[in-house]
Order: structure tokens, then sequence, then C-alpha cells
């Protein structure tokens, strides 16, 4: 499975996502699911994938072969005038991957199936962020749901929908989501560290904060075990439960 | 969907389930999905069911029905001599109650499948907890892994995980419980109040507290806003994130 979180603030998109990927239990390995398609000052796109891997790298391989030849017809995300023509651009290759190696046509349960979200600005558009389903469609996120989950979503959403405030700085968001990770990881073999994330800050058009954070990493470990300490503490702040 | 937890502590076994069943997301209902067997003093047995509501209502139907006609000979979970034996009775049962509707024979995915938390004490026996599979086998709980959740078991989990202590009192399990529940209900629509809840104290071999939660239970509105705002406080204490 994948954990991938993109959340929109007032000041900014936010990215975060894990590197664990596997094949039943005992095939795991680490690849990057986040990736960046940049024009500085003109446009700033990152991807984040969940799902069949061989999927995943196809259409991201795609779109950046696209990009590399510009001589070549084919749409090419850096050049589409608005995210919404990305979207579009992102959906139609994954949909086209998927069809690819799924003789009967897409289905909600296909082995090839993938979920990627997709966010960034383009010069004088709105920043957007969308999530893009196998069959090719998607919606935008929107200030009543302003984040979007992929991969193993369930465990890292309670406290997202509890903390959550868009006038949050970006620190106080990556805090946010490293929370949201922990728990997730805590939870579940199938999201491990390390973690890449990217910032992107509204207007800037350019790449902005990009890191990794990795297993040894203290402010993680802090966060985790703080996690623990204060979820037990809150736990018993609340008030008890007496039997009538 | 549905959410069940079982629960053992040093004092005793906790069941909790919700009352939601859902066809779609249209059509709901209020169904309980507690059940108890009991022979006061001798032994005390409580089941708590998730997936097909024909499926688990007809497993249920069975098991009274043997219970009420003693002179039949089939088995019977009010006279077996061992909850191991309750749960092979139960299990069996069923795993027949799905394959008469399953043309095809059992399989992970379906329409039909149930799964039962099963729990109590027979006299001179141990209390125990298991976990019934559609496919009539079953898993009991032990001091590495003293809970189970049936149903929609992610969001809840994390809070288990932290928060559980064996030497917890009734009082702070049900508190635990309550929390777990509104994590999950705050996040998914198909896990609703009223909530059932049962303590079976060890050795005691009779029903002990039963009760409801509901909807406008002024401990639980207490615990779902109180548990939002300690939430918000606790991660609001963890050390703040810097960019280096």
């Amino acid at each position: 499975m994948t954990y991938c979180v993109g959340m929109q603030t007032e000041r900014g998109i936010l990215f975060m996502s894990d590197t664990r990927t596997n094949s039943g239990v005992d095939n795991i390995s680490t690849f990057r699911k986040m990736f960046h398609f940049e024009v500085p000052g003109e446009r700033c796109i990152t991807l984040m994938t969940a799902g069949n891997l061989a999927t995943t790298q196809a259409v991201i391989s795609i779109l950046q072969e696209r990009g590399k030849s510009p001589e070549e017809r084919s749409p090419d995300i850096e050049r589409a005038p608005s995210m919404f023509q990305v979207a579009r651009i992102v959906g139609q290759t994954l949909r086209e991957v998927i069809a690819e190696h799924d003789g009967e046509g897409q289905t909600a349960s296909s082995t090839f199936n993938a979920t990627i979200l997709l966010g960034g600005q383009i010069k004088d558009g709105e920043p957007r962020l969308y999530l893009i389903y196998p069959e090719g469609n998607f919606i935008e996120a929107s200030d009543d749901t302003p984040f979007f989950q992929i991969g193993e979503t369930k465990y890292g959403r309670p406290i997202l929908i509890r903390a959550y405030e868009p006038s949050m700085s970006f620190e106080e968001a990556v805090k946010l989501l490293l929370v949201s990770f922990d728990s997730t990881i805590k939870a579940n073999l199938s999201v491990a560290l390390p973690l890449d994330y990217h910032i992107y800050e509204n207007g800037s058009c350019t790449k902005g904060r990009i890191g990794r954070v990795e297993p040894e990493d203290p402010y993680f470990q802090e966060i985790s075990s703080g996690w623990g300490v204060a979820l037990r503490d809150a736990f018993s702040n609340l008030p008890p439960f007496t039997f009538d």
C-alpha cells in the first residue's frame, strides 16, 4: 500500500508521501512516489501516486518523456495552459496505461489500478489540487474538502479532520501531516518511512521546499513518541465514565 | 458497515457494537448486533456480528432455536463444555449459512460473508475472546493482542493501540471504547449510534452490565466534543516543526 496526502492551506499546498511499496508482505521495497514538473516562475506541478507500481512508473515516465522532447506532438503537462488541462492529460495517460495491461477495460478492482494526487499552479491561474481516479476522471479540492488522501487513508484521517485549519502555517501543517503519517505507520505495515514532502507556496510557481524525513529523523521520533504520550494524556483528561 | 470491538482486560471482557446497517448509502437501518446467551452462574456468552445482515440474523436465529428446544440433537452453545467448543459451533453455523446462499463456496469477497466476535466464560474455564471468520475458523485473543475489531476497524484503531492498558478499570475501558467509536463515527457514515455495550466481569458467569448509549447521551456528547478539543490541544503541545 501507500499513504499520500495533499493539503491546501491559505498559504499553499503541502504534499507528503511515504516510500514503501509491497507485493504481499515479503516483497518490500522503497520507491519514491512524489514527482515534480517545474518551469521556474511559470509553473510548478507535483504528482503523488498510489496503486500498481508498474502503472504509476509508466505514467510518470510517459509524462517525463513528453516533456523532454518538445518537438513531439503529444500533450505536455509543461505546456498545458491550465491546471485543469494538466489534470486531464494526467488522467488520460493513467487511463491509457491501465487499459493497455487490462484487457477487460478499467474496473474498480483492477490489479493495474492507480490513483494520483496532482497539485500546483500555473502563472496567472489559481493553485489547484486534484484527485485523479484510475478511470481518468478527477475531483478538485475545495474549502469544504481542502485535503485529499490516497492509499491507506483511514488510520490517519481522524486527526486531519480534527486538527486541520486553513490558516495553519507551513510548519504547523507539516507537523499535522507527520502525526497523521505516524498514526498510519504505527497501525499498518504497508506504509513506512522515509517520507517525502514538498511545500508549495501559493503564487511562487517554483518548487520551494522539498525534503525527506528519514527513519532516524530526531524530530519525527519526537513527534512519534510525543504523540503517544499526548494521546494518553488527552485520553486520561477526558471526563471519567461512571455507571449509573 | 459496522464497528464492533471486543476487549479483554484483567477484570473482564468488554463488548461494544454500533447499530447501523446499510445497503448502499440510501438504505440505512438500525439493528442490534450484540446477542447474549446466558445460564446464570454457569455460563455467559456474547456474540457481535459484522457483515451481511441476512447471514448474521440467520446464524443468531439458528443458535437461539437450538437453545430453545433442548430435546433437539444439534449442538447447543448453552450446553457446550468449553468456550472453544462454543466457537466451533458458531463457526460451523456461520459457514453453513454462508454456504447455503453462496453456490460457489466461501470466498473472501462473498456477498454473504460475515464475521463474528465471540466472548464469554463457562464455569471452571477461563474467559475467552474469539474472532470467527466466514470460513468458520477462528483466532483467540491473547496478552499480546487483547482486543479484536470487526467491521470498519481502521479509524478507531490508533487510539486503541495507544491507550489500551490491561489493568484498566471497566470505566476507563468504556471511555476508551467510546473514544474509538467516536473517531470512527466522525469519519464514516456507515457506523452510527446508538451503541450497545456489555461488560462481562471475569469469574461471574452472569451477564453483568448491559446498556445502550443513545445519540443524545450527554456523556457521549461530552466525550465527542471533548476529544476534538483534547486532540487539538495535544497536537498544539507537540514540539513545533522548523525548517532547517
